[in-house]
């Protein structure tokens, strides 16, 4: 959520829903709650008895949709909305989903939360027979796909489409009749399924999403499975058998809410509890409090405290105003002590050894940044402990890790980082305490941190290989 | 800060600067460590060699200062600024500070935190003299004063004038050559003096301001003085002996910052201790999770939880982006569980007995709706325990709670608002379990509680005794 | 262009550039003097050394481009620029061109003005074939036609692709390397070709838009032919033999502005001209003054005092800034005489017998509201001159008349007319006075006249036979 | 109205209504018939039952009103707007009119066409008696002036003020029961009243407003005079007896709208006649064609047309969509003949010897910009005639010429001015010419053309007789 230091993004946020009066406007709602999932676009698809109509911009939701009267234009009772993350090459609003695409003799909304491995392949083959894409996302191919199919039905050339992409994907399909959800066979990204008291069938990335409306969680979407949801109800269904479970454990790590519960998994539960192992894995660190980093480090560092016995203190403020603020200090000004996000509490941490909790080290430059304004606050020691293991590989399946050469520790050694981010010590969860904090066992991914992938990797294999992953605007 | 649901309203934010190149900039960076104490405007004047210049407008910080270039007019060494709180009548630009003054021998800003008590008396004075105000804010008043005094030299006419209004205040004074600051005989607003490296001099109503910008902190200005900062460097003096520090216990509870020290008391441990003594006071509370009210009762429930023993988890979770969302739920979604601010955590909270600790109840309103979010997450029970004493009588000096018919405890008793707001018991911090979490003494302000106000009402005494008092927009 | 009253809409204007280092910047000049072709939005593509990059929104060219800084983005010798006509429905910046295509092997960008006739049979085969559609524009046709064609060289397919393309057309294609312009076999639309200083050649829907980049007229392009302009200077050739010139008699009589000459003739001095023929035509009308409708039928109403020997009179002013005007009189306050965009003087009107020249009627409902103007500035008479045919038939080449139905002309007699339109007496332009006047004889086109369409219609011959064509967005 | 190429400037529009369910609005539609007079900002203040309220902001009025809700907040009867004129530096939104005075005893609206010359003596005066000002306008004055009178009753102490301040004033001063007009004794400025179908009276600079909303002219306010309108109706008095009007010339030549009538005087004819009289001066021009530089000149230009018996043709086209256009060309691309506004249609003025007819010249840029244009267009000779005498002297009456030095013909002869603007012949309409065409004898002020100022200078006498007169912005 401190997306702002972070250089970890998540690729995005769905809601859908079927079978209530307001449908847009509760798609607002929830998707209002998985903001944290996407800040560059938002947007919806309303279906007013099988005409979609859907609205989209960049910005943040609050900016999307500033007026209670957009929502007459998106009236009807099924809608899907997506938010969208921020890079910056790509912030055109052709690439805001869900997509509209309108046939002469069909209309469909799609938008996607993750990221394809053979993208390059697919497109290359789709232009070669006169397919035009419109946007850099790889979202367009599933359409292509299906319009192509040689099926009969839609749902038939809908999995067999399914079965033609490859990596991480959940897709929301809106047709004239219908949502079809579908996740992919190893189920990186989340999707829950819920319902509201009058019956409505929604579907959203995270279950915070679910809360927000009201809405009863039913069940998480299994890899390979497609959902229809309709005026018959829900119907679940799978398009492949080769599923196995490899949820992103950067999800709980650090993108999802707090709130949300991912396989039965609470998010704060698991953050705490890697917390606490984190202790119990290091438990000669002698300090005197412990200081979490705001905000998506505070249930890890409750846990560490719990756990060590020591006193979990506020040491560090984060300030609330940030999100859309344009003027920066400058270098000279920063060397001087201005700074903005992060302040550190001087009466707090003034002459105590400081156990700094954060969740991940991605560059190593913001966790230089904390320790160096703890010490600047009085800290006389700051012993850095990581609610993860070293993030030394990238990821395929959604998330914005792009390169090697990006990541500290697939360059460095801990005792390096140590040195570069000047703390008096560094420590790093264990790849088996991840697990264990999250308790799912094999059923996570941890590629990140092991470069074991649980696919091929098609048109990445060879960058890849040689080490040289070129950027993904590239293809 | 969740100033969304409260109707507490601190009434601004001051920041000033003698001696940097980037004084404006840095009064920007200082302001914005300050938002939390006004939202509805901003604005800096800068002193350019003795011409002062200056930008003001609605909204956030952020909004009102878009781009860099909107500094180059702000060129000059020297710079106040403030930051105005959001109130629906007065939402006009003609109220935001500072005011820049153009006489044609002289030139001044003024800003201005805190509330005067003889406002009606001294403008029904002036305009029967033929003064014009702009603005519905007493900070003109001084201006008035000043220019209209007997004394030979401008400071003079400052003292006199300081001695004239009554009340709360905190006022900063730009002139051509120095910025002229000054505190009410009480002391009722923070304001603390911080140097540079390069030796300039800052003021700020809160000391997170100053650590923002690098400042080292010199000293609280103390009741009753004025400081007078400019190329000769600072100077202290008092304009009136009668002062008596009275220091708004509100700045403590909920208004400051946590990482904020006031008279040399930080407000995050402060919280901790209050939230401390109110486990003490309440020892027999049965209960599984200590759970605070994100984000001005996280402090409190900490030190709750570590005196009760009872684990702290994080049973709320708040919203980050709901700060400027114009969409909102209607009352009939509202009804079928659509929220947005906060969720309960079901997974946390399910089956618990819950301490929900908060740091005060105005018109019970929030709580009630925070007492059942937590019921609709499956809390077993909800104790809700609140880290200061019932609110039940109002401010004049600077905070906005206006009349005792919106204060849901000076019309029930504490067993009547525990039913009203449905929890299922209810707590709240004594008076002196207030000045012991603080630890001034009786240097504090507690009028709100106790209905001792340490001085004279003038204008409002009449309202108040007949427990009748009107709107502010009426004087 | 007083577009805010007519319901005649052009399709666009074009604008291309080769060969100049401020190729955007001049685009926008061009665009600027060619905003009275549309008003919805407008957009520019910059070749930068084989790179596309573009820039296009809804709303005024100035709204589009605001700031400097925005060109550069568009850095480059050649650019390719747009404005595009309003309608409600398609209010969606998914039309808004120029289009730009990114494929793995190359990158296009498109342009276009006109209307095609086939495009419903185009669309249907070519979805049936998988393509996919993201505008409701029929511009992306064109390019899904070259990607498919089977032709080896890429203009070899432009060719195959604009024989099979029917109706009214004017394209501008980007490629790395080269713009092409073309125009369909009977030039209903105008496009000229200009070099400027430097050698760089430009091209645009109308010369006023070389004039104002200070480009010297080369040619107009000719019906059928096919435009490459590249590093090597320009290159014409034809793409079909079958090439048959019948410009839109509309540019004429309404859209172009009149200093913009098409195939020789400056539109200013056709409309004088048929303003004088009107007047020959009509010899018998008993008048005192002549008063032009602001702006478009200024030159016709000089002709026509001119040729009868009446004064020439300011008798109606149109108020210059109603073009961005959002609060408009409701009913009640028009009945009470309140009007915004058309006085009447009544100086100079009052008790006079006004010949009022306009350029056309559509519904009818503008004349007769600007005839009750002028009686209730006092005019005796009031005898309206149409500086043009009556308007009887839709068009299907690029001009926004959709049915027969909303034309006056089509369903009533002149002398119904005169009576619904509360005029004295009602006089239009005969078909040869509108040939004579413009001087091209049978080059132009006067379907909306005579209803003879110099082609076939295709998908909308059905429509048409049954005098009942739906609107265009049913396709 | 060509303001963007002109530095002549208006000093602004007023408006008033009383006794109209709409007031607001109807002030709306009044101001925007007036917004040629100043487009720097605008207000309307509405009176509702004795509350007044107002909404002011920089830019035009459509910019200020964009949403039919704003009205919502201006209800009543009876309001007053201003439209304001454009300098660069006083671009704040304090000097927005009107201004809202609200006193614990009363409210009042206040805005104010002209210039005072007295401004700096009484503004020193006033702040030396501790008065404040807030804007750099001297409207403020007046309401100092009134709440210090030593009289009884309101309307004595405006009349006594009305004597105090000396210059060129139109003011409308909104009370909660009454408007009060006032001109000052030269009537520098036009101010009209009329009154609606329902009875309510209305009251304008320009009898156009007047038409714009529906009303019947009743009379123009006289010099000296004061105007009550209220429930009782109106009621003309005068604060005064010495009155001289003397309107100011500029009103005719180049300010007001042409369908306005001043003192019986219609616009458009009175500059028709300045063309016919200027060519009656001017009889050996020879020449082929009369162009007019639109639009202020056209009126003349149709004028001198017609008494020359040459051909009034069309050979400058004036961009309809410059208002609101940031993007500029550079000074490179300006010489490479990329213009904007302006554009000298070819096939009309090649090979003609032209008779380029424009209202005045300030500095001689503009004429000598478009001599050039005509010429690079082709004209064989361009013969300048000016429908107004030499521009030599300053204004201090309300017209933004602030220095001899800018003026032209303050520092050139004709013949120099002939060849610094680059035309064959120059022609200027002589002083008797200019009286003659307007027809209100010696009741107009020349004060521009010969220097002979109907008032002592007061302030600005000193500067003006050491021809240095400096910025107004240093008072």
């Amino acid at each position: 959520m401190t997306y702002e230091v972070k250089s970890l993004n998540e690729e995005c946020g769905l809601f859908g829903i079927w079978g209530h009066p307001d449908a847009a406007k509760l798609t607002y709602f929830g998707l209002h709650a998985l903001q944290h999932r996407g800040q560059e676009g938002a947007g919806i698809i309303a279906n007013n008895d099988g005409q979609l109509k859907g609205h989209r911009d960049l910005g943040l939701l609050s900016d999307v949709f500033k007026d209670e009267k957009q929502f007459d234009r998106l009236a009807g009772k099924a809608a899907i909305g997506h938010v969208r993350y921020a890079t910056a090459g790509s912030a055109s609003i052709d690439n805001v989903q869900p997509f509209l695409f309108n046939f002469h003799d069909a209309q469909f909304g799609l938008c996607h939360n993750g990221n394809l491995t053979n993208t390059r392949t697919l497109k290359r083959d789709l232009e070669s027979k006169g397919a035009i894409f419109h946007s850099n996302s790889d979202t367009e191919i599933l359409m292509h796909l299906i319009r192509r199919g040689y099926s009969v039905g839609l749902l038939d050339n809908v999995k067999s489409a399914l079965n033609t992409v490859k990596g991480g994907f959940a897709y929301l399909l809106m047709t004239e009749d219908k949502i079809i959800a579908a996740l992919d066979p190893n189920g990186f990204r989340p999707l829950a399924i819920g319902r509201l008291v009058n019956g409505a069938y929604v579907i959203a990335s995270e279950t915070c999403a679910l809360d927000v409306v009201g809405a009863t969680f039913v069940q998480d979407v299994l890899p390979g499975q497609i959902v229809i949801i309709d005026d018959a109800g829900i119907h679940i269904d799978s398009y492949t058998t080769e599923a196995d479970l490899k949820i992103c454990s950067m999800e709980f790590i650090y993108f999802a809410r707090p709130d949300s519960n991912i396989y039965g998994v609470n998010v704060h539960t698991a953050r705490k509890n890697m917390g606490r192992i984190l202790a119990k894995e290091n438990p000669n660190i002698e300090a005197d409090i412990v200081v979490g980093v705001p905000n998506s480090s505070l249930s890890a560092a409750s846990g560490f405290a719990e756990e060590s016995g020591l006193p979990y203190e506020m040491g560090l403020v984060k300030n609330q105003y940030i999100q859309r603020t344009f003027i920066q200090p400058t270098q000279e000004l920063r060397e001087q002590g201005v700074r903005m996000k992060l302040s550190g509490v001087r009466s707090v941490v003034a002459g105590k050894r400081v156990v700094m909790v954060d969740d991940s080290i991605v560059r190593g430059t913001t966790s230089k940044r904390i320790v160096a304004l703890l010490k600047a606050a009085g800290a006389a020691e700051v012993h850095v402990v990581i609610a993860s293991p070293p993030l030394a590989y990238p990821c395929f399946y959604g998330i914005d890790i792009q390169t090697r050469q990006e990541l500290i520790a697939a360059n460095h050694s801990v005792s390096e980082i140590n040195d570069i981010i000047g703390s008096d010590s560094l420590h790093f969860l264990s790849i088996d305490g991840l697990k264990a904090g999250i308790g799912l066992g094999d059923q996570i991914c941890t590629s990140y941190f092991d470069g074991i992938y649980p696919t091929p990797l098609y048109d990445y294999e060879a960058d890849y290989n040689l080490g040289l992953k070129a950027k993904v605007s590239f293809y």
